[in-house]
């Protein structure tokens, strides 16, 4: 987005032009414009803008900014903000607001209000409770259609979305869920019971919102209703929301795949203290695992004073070796992430595994093979030896990590790990070992030197 | 999801209470279900269906099993189910269907469902245009509210979504927007045009469906409308698309962070030839990069055959290294999926990685010096020089690779190149050799070799 344009009038103190500006851009754009000013001139601006825009805007807004012109803002703004905002996006901000804050908010709230805060703020992290929102349409199962088209005219206003309502009994149990469309489309003196669809996909207060984004992708959902033990509806989850689910566990996914713990904040805005605690216990753990390594080349040290010329390859064979690991293990992680694979399809893998990573091995080994063998004269009488050797390592190392780095994520997932974390970092690190194991033996052999 | 019940039904052949299981199930379930049955078992289920439901069931069905079908139904049933496909599904099975399948549905087609449905076949791989539906509601602008609304009830049956209609002038150029929300509570006596939003968010037909996902993200729409070059509205993307975007683009970025050129088939029903073209062409590339490392470590054979012991710690130096530079180019790169980090950042990025790498490597390297100098008895009287040799490449690896795994990616993005393709396997074969560079400068200093 390019704001040159306000930019310009604000420079030039052109507040009612400005004003204007501001009204016909989107509120996701204004909140961007807003995040790069100083706050001073950020609150100039975000008091520029209508009251309902207002509200939009500060729900785009990052927390860090919230909470800055919430230390600004007069008592009378303050809750003017805060009242608007719909109960998930105040409950997001409760959740990271300094104490003060959401003392201030507390005290300005409703008994009933508070209770429900409260109860929302207990919900786990991450769960269906902590996402869900209240601003949904109920509706008697026993209330005719334009009954139920007339509260939808009057109460949408507040509502986060209108387009499927949800049909409750009595003790506000769940029993159907029924589209606006179907009520637009269904005769005005029927019942909602008799248009609804009785089959509702529904989540518990405690799932998951992996699991719940799950459910969402796989039955094209734009909203999913939330119960709680009894079955009650508590409140709904809107496909917006989902969408961030998705972005977060995939970012998730690539940081735990990478050795990092997976973090919050933007990379940027972290501090160096949070970022290295983040890198460093994985960083240590996979360096004390590598020391095996070190011992099986101290254990080696006799062949390798024999054949100076050995420790040339090595590197390269524990890069290919990680090279094929990785590509094997993300696959995998990736199928098991998007439910193409699981614990029964282990054999298949291997199998699968097994025949690629023969043709990719046997390729590698040829060409490594032809490439030491002309190509490397400073090798004098050896060559031959040592070409067979690495190149014999090379087939042997591929198939390996390729079948290691299948079939590892597949074995966490079942013990109830995270797959993710059987990725490149892991897996290389277990493959380095293997690949030296398998170098030095191959040497042992050929050369003819006692180990 | 468990079938037992109705794989029980179907296997006493007890059809009619399958029947009525059927009818309570959700669509997605019974493509699931049909999915892993026998294709003529599965066409036996299909045929149980009622026709509405069929369609929906379809259009859940993966590629493979949607064209066995239809090679088995006869020509009535081939008709009723692709005549009942929303326009865009439609397309996506031409796409992937045999050439006969193709020829069939043209036939049936009429003339100008012809020529719509060959204009969009042309719409590049991932465009706009290739990911568009036509079923979507458009209003004349001068239209008043009520006509709107009794136009909506008239067609909503056919309608992928009627939540958000569009505004159109007599050029069918897109004017404004107006969601079903606004129409239903506007005064029934107003104009479309009193009533629309007239900033409307557009993407145009040859957009990238990376880009039109971002825009979807960004301003949380539950639809896009897409237009031609002369702004005239020609279909809408709707949010359950886009959900498949977002994990095609980021299935996407994990296979190019691993090495693996991207492909749209599951892993295991892909070919093994394939599987085998997808990695081999990196693994060689990256192979034959790696091969510098080898002419590295024989311009440095003297040092080491003075001082065998240095052997040892190779893998484990570059290892680390390795998982330094993922950690880094693996935040770099999801950052910048995400736009939280740009070309302009660079510094930035550089300053974070410098004072977290030096953390990081400085942490590893003690730990690295005390093992080597307490829990190493076997390296007689070297073990001091190795023990700093070691632990300076150490600290010096990790902060380049670090600095080279953050910036990397925000180069290639510069160039136009996916920044994911600076993942681990490219940025660990750089890593390697420099590692290695790092540790035989620092062993011919402290030992006082002659390289």
């Amino acid at each position: 987005m390019d704001f040159e344009r306000i930019k310009a009038l604000l420079a030039d103190k052109n507040f009612s032009l400005l004003q204007e500006e501001l009204i016909n851009m989107q509120a996701a754009d204004v909140a961007e414009f807003l995040e790069d000013l100083e706050v001073k001139i950020a609150l100039l601006v975000f008091r520029l803008l209508h009251k309902e825009m207002a509200t939009d805007v500060f729900s785009y807004l990052s927390h860090d900014r919230q909470s800055e012109l919430l230390m600004l803002v007069n008592e009378k703004e303050f809750t003017e903000i805060i009242d608007d905002l719909y109960f998930d996006d105040k409950i997001d901000l409760l959740e990271e607001m300094p104490a003060y804050v959401v003392k201030k908010i507390l005290r300005n709230a409703s008994e009933t209000e508070r209770r429900l805060i409260n109860q929302f703020l207990n919900y786990p992290d991450n769960s269906a409770g902590s996402l869900m929102t209240i601003e949904f349409v109920d509706l008697k199962k026993e209330m005719l259609v334009k009954d139920a088209l007339d509260r939808i005219r009057k109460i949408a206003l507040d509502k986060e979305t209108i387009y499927t309502c949800y049909a409750i009994n009595a003790h506000r149990v769940l029993e159907g869920i029924v589209s606006l469309k179907d009520l637009v489309l269904a005769p005005l003196d029927k019942k909602v019971a008799d248009v609804m669809q009785k089959e509702v996909i529904f989540v518990n207060t405690y799932d998951d919102q992996e699991y719940i984004a799950d459910i969402v992708k796989k039955y094209d959902l734009l909203s999913v209703p939330v119960v709680d033990n009894e079955q009650r509806l508590v409140g709904i989850i809107t496909i917006d929301d989902i969408v961030d689910v998705i972005e977060e566990e995939n970012t998730e996914d690539f940081h735990r795949m990478a050795a990092l713990e997976p973090m919050e904040e933007e990379y940027l805005s972290a501090s160096i203290f949070g970022l290295a605690r983040k890198r460093i216990v994985w960083m240590m753990v996979l360096m004390l695992s590598a020391t095996l390594t070190s011992f099986i080349i101290q254990k080696y040290n006799v062949a390798l004073s024999a054949v100076i010329s050995l420790a040339a390859y090595i590197p390269m064979l524990t890069g290919t070796g990680g090279n094929a690991g990785a590509q094997a293990s993300t696959l995998s992680i990736r199928s098991i992430a998007l439910g193409e694979v699981g614990f029964k399809d282990i054999f298949k893998v291997i199998w699968t595994e097994m025949r690629v990573s023969f043709l990719v091995g046997i390729t590698l080994a040829i060409i490594n093979f032809l490439r030491i063998l002309f190509l490397e004269p400073a090798l004098q009488d050896n060559t031959f030896s040592i070409a067979i050797t690495v190149s014999a390592t090379m087939l042997i190392t591929v198939m390996i990590a390729k079948m290691i780095g299948g079939t590892l994520p597949i074995l966490a997932k079942q013990l109830k790990l995270d797959p993710a974390i059987m990725a490149t970092p892991v897996i290389s690190t277990i493959v380095d070992a293997l690949t030296l194991l398998v170098y030095f033996t191959f040497a042992t052999w050929i050369f003819g030197i006692a180990s």
